[in-house]
């Protein structure tokens, strides 16, 4: 029988661990963890996810500051606004909430970010700790929810042929060195592979991080294999957002020996990474 | 019959290339392009190695400044140094001389060196630029060398199926990321992979850096291939020093497509990528 690699499970999990954790220092007389939220203009989506990750802070907590700021400011103002949580002691991550507003110098503002506040790791100190396999660096909370992941189901990697589909710079590249650094070797697959199912097919792991619904069917995998998606696409069913990943569940859980469902796969477990990579930067933080 | 991807050819080509764009920019008046070499003691292969960059600048009229600190020099000191030539005009490249002596904080010495002077790609601004396949990045000597390579013999990468082995940061991961940039599919190979064969059957392209003699024999490839040798291992034999690659030549040029031989392959192609590196600065430096 197949197993379902449960994000939600794994999830409550962390959550139920991150609280105790916070009570104890909390208890030990420590300030709160705190969070900030940059969020410029007002995107649906962005304001969605924002609750999310502020329910999920609160839940734990973890103050969620969320600053808001107009789809018409500046560039030179949001960093202005980054400037003064860099230096805030009461802060230690910062979330600069993507996409942002056209106009806005993206590079610029993410690479603003104090690199050890920087809980998305998206500052080239953090990607070059990635790239060395540095200790201390902070990994995207996708790359870690999938990590994480296959930790819980002691599905080692090491000396293991992984496939990662998709060549993005927020999921698939630290996905794949992430793992390449864990001992894996890694293909990266993506829009210019000619055949992907020649590189699937030879995988012990798959990880699809495309956007693409149902890329992945069953004659994508064979028997013994894991399957992680992390792609996430809606698509409206009788007026209702429907979440729909990469991976054709029902035909391709037939046939692999693991694999992540969406919705209640890596997807939970974004929010639950996150937040671990808050607390290891409070942790580091109140340990200097 | 196989192709022999020659380097030292290469190497002369763009030798002669890039002496002559520097001669037009010095007709035009502009200064002198300038590289500045650190060495921290007297290793007898940095010395050698710096050497050969030195002799390589002056022919095609590159000054080549090289600061010599004494092995007792303090991680303060060499910084003191970066910033004075990092706000030094009329240098264009900087070369921190690896490997380091061990009592110099390595990371710290790179970091310092403005990324525009950073002509090894070795900071973290350069290696975001990689990781999101940025305009005007600086790319390691090493990589853009076997990049070079496959060009000048029309080798397209995109859609082709690479293995690249070793994932060093200075040669395996810059690498496979920058073809990976252009379109290829690859998959990174090391110490940790189980069964290599499995893998470089499958390739189009076979790219070694790993600095294991002969590790890639007959076994490991198959006809139509081409294979890059960037291997570099010295080997006593009769009291001289004599270069092998990772690739056993002989049995190798008799199955595959082409082969890039060892000496004479990438080694060569190394230094003028470098000097082509520094060019780039030079020229972004003088049309700002």
């Amino acid at each position: 029988m197949v197993l379902i690699l449960d994000g939600k499970k794994i999830n409550s999990e962390i959550k139920q661990d991150l609280s105790t954790k916070i009570a104890i220092k909390i208890a030990d007389g420590y300030a709160k963890p705190c969070l900030a939220i940059v969020q410029i203009g007002n995107t649906k989506e962005s304001t969605k996810y924002i609750e999310h990750k502020k329910k999920f802070g609160h839940a734990i907590g973890v103050e969620v500051l969320h600053i808001h700021l107009p789809d018409t400011v500046k560039t030179s103002d949001v960093l202005t606004e980054i400037q003064s949580l860099n230096t805030d002691d009461a802060v230690h991550g910062i979330i600069i909430q993507l996409p942002l507003p056209k106009h806005i110098d993206r590079d610029t503002i993410i690479e603003a970010v104090a690199p050890e506040k920087d809980v998305d790791g998206l500052t080239s100190e953090n990607i070059r700790g990635l790239w060395t396999n540095d200790k201390g660096y902070i990994l995207p909370a996708t790359a870690r929810a999938v990590l994480t992941m296959l930790e819980y189901y002691n599905i080692d990697v090491s000396g293991k042929k992984v496939v990662v589909i998709g060549r993005s710079t927020l999921v698939g590249k630290p996905t794949a060195i992430a793992l390449m650094n864990k001992g894996a070797t890694v293909t990266v697959c993506h829009s210019g592979t000619k055949k992907l199912s020649d590189h699937t097919l030879e995988a012990d792991i798959i990880i699809s991080a495309v956007g693409f619904p149902r890329l992945i069917d069953e004659h994508f995998v064979r028997p013994h294999q894991v399957v992680v998606d992390v792609g996430i696409t809606f698509i409206k069913d009788e007026e209702v957002d429907k979440v729909h990943g990469d991976v054709d569940f029902k035909a391709v859980s037939e046939i692999v020996a693991a694999i992540s469902p969406v919705p209640g796969g890596v997807g939970p477990l974004t929010v639950s990474s996150l937040f671990q990579n808050v607390f290891d930067a409070y942790e580091r933080k109140i340990s200097k």
